[in-house]
């Protein structure tokens, strides 16, 4: 973090800086040369509707009530046309203590398993340098990245902020930490890339429908690559791969014929291992599953049967 | 590997110790304690139909003709009874030297993109130590485990060893290295437990529908546990995760709003990106992803689109 460049601009988390959804017709707040470090303030992606008071009846009163995820742009880059491809140097992440995880529950739900959870269901972290202090002496090893990062769509209108797409925007990828690089398709003329979402954890999957969600700052470096061909996006990294790397995990199968419906059984056996293995609540379990449970796609090609696991590092627990 | 105890019981690869499908009819070749350490000899999943001058035209050949995956057992664990738990520790792998990794192409295709690959392709693995070897130049790190590994189903009959079940059978699992433990659920009495299908690497998903397919010989210790009570198979291992484990990845996005035709697409972009900048056929690309690319889940919570990835580790380039 101490060889992060100087920016070459600043953008502060001002209002006016602020957007809740994805249009090629919101104006550029500035416009910077390809190779231009930033530094984006972001909030976190209520728009600081949440703080270290928070309860679950204040995740109830959010539910269905957020416009998008805040975002902090769109900034435009000097000579960028449709076709180019905008690389995103991720330098460096700063978080400021605090996040939340969270999820509303039942209808409102979204997450993997709203049928199991008809209410919702909330912590919030304590952020002490590179560890997030979940409950029961559980400390997590924190990896912060942006949630949501992308340029504009070429369709007109305004878009939700909720669906990635191939212009990027909640990829919700974890391993888009400090030292990566994130390839985007541009659509428009500018490109008018923003950035915000930002997580300072989070498991493949991102189940419960929030990592730990926290206001950070980011400083980037954008800028035009030539000679690229992407359909989607891209990215190089070097991780952190999972909080396992290197250590014991304990890991549930889910097998089906269905991969959605593996994930769903990998997940429910998980919190059933985590509830009576560790003592959490399943409301505790689901949260920390998302928090910090990776899904892979074990194989895929077994039919009619697939397997998706879900991967618990070991680590995370006290002696 | 040197600390593996010496086995209480040795199954050769002999033909009346191999079968080619799941069922509680198969008679055990042996009743062992619970705690005894067996070594199998596995063929390899096609029974020795390959050999290290095979050819696609052999390939072709195999296509539609293969009974099943030759696994070696089974073996009754004495006092095992439905309910029980079966708890495998793998405890070490010693491949022969050589490995296969191929798809059969077009409609007996299988794998994730039959319909872009209607001819067979075919790389015969020179397996040197704990690497093996591709094409350019390419070394992959071997992290040797059984593809299909399991306990009869309660069902009668004959089933095929081609889909995983709640009872195991074919994973695909490649975390399931020397070091690791995998916990079966009990259908039957004795559980008739039997293994094969030996992998020297393989990437999360089997894409291609082989990963390193090679004989190897497999000491493993098998032991009843009391008081778990799982639905589908849970495992512990220290990994590897990846042969990215620490090092540069570069990945693809797929995005969709269905997990399969994300993983596809996911695969084609790395298919492609390895055709581009690495100079491999598209044969051969697809091959190195089925045996060293890892698909990931990123998020399955940011309807309606979801995003599975393809990561490449970049050490397994030549410099």
């Amino acid at each position: 973090m101490s060889q992060t460049p100087s920016p070459d601009h600043h953008i502060p988390a001002r209002d006016e800086h602020i957007h809740t959804s994805w249009s090629r017709d919101h104006d550029p707040i500035r416009t910077v040369e390809s190779g231009d470090v930033v530094r984006f303030d972001c909030r976190d992606a209520t728009n600081g509707r949440l703080d270290a008071d928070s309860t679950v009846e204040d995740v109830a009163a959010l539910a269905g009530t957020l416009p998008g995820h805040a975002l902090t742009g769109p900034v435009d880059v000097a000579d960028a046309r449709p076709g180019d491809v905008l690389a995103v140097d991720l330098l460096s992440f700063d978080h400021e203590g605090i996040g939340f995880s969270y999820f509303y529950g039942g209808d409102e739900g979204t997450g993997l398993l709203p049928e199991e959870f008809p209410d919702p269901g909330l912590h919030v972290w304590d952020l002490d340098g590179d560890v997030g202090h979940f409950v029961n002496g559980i400390d997590v090893p924190l990896a912060p990245f942006p949630g949501n990062l992308g340029v504009a769509p070429a369709d007109g209108g305004e878009h939700s902020t909720t669906p990635p797409r191939r212009v990027g925007g909640n990829l919700d990828v974890k391993h888009l930490t400090a030292g990566s690089t994130l390839y985007l398709p541009v659509e428009v003329a500018g490109a008018r890339f923003s950035i915000g979402d930002c997580h300072g954890a989070q498991g493949d999957g991102e189940v419960c429908v929030t990592g730990i969600e926290a206001p950070m700052t980011v400083t980037a470096r954008l800028r035009l690559v030539s000679g690229m061909d992407i359909e989607q996006p891209q990215f190089e990294t070097d991780g952190p791969f999972s909080a396992t790397d290197g250590g014991r995990v304990y890991a549930t199968t889910g097998i089906s014929d269905d991969l959605m419906d593996a994930s769903k059984k990998a997940i429910r056996h998980m919190i059933s291992h985590l509830h009576r293995t560790r003592g959490l609540t399943r409301s505790e379990a689901y949260l920390l599953c998302s928090a910090i449970v990776d899904l892979k796609i074990n194989e895929v090609v077994d039919a009619p049967n697939w397997v998706v696991s879900a991967y618990l590092p070991q680590s995370i627990f006290p002696e």
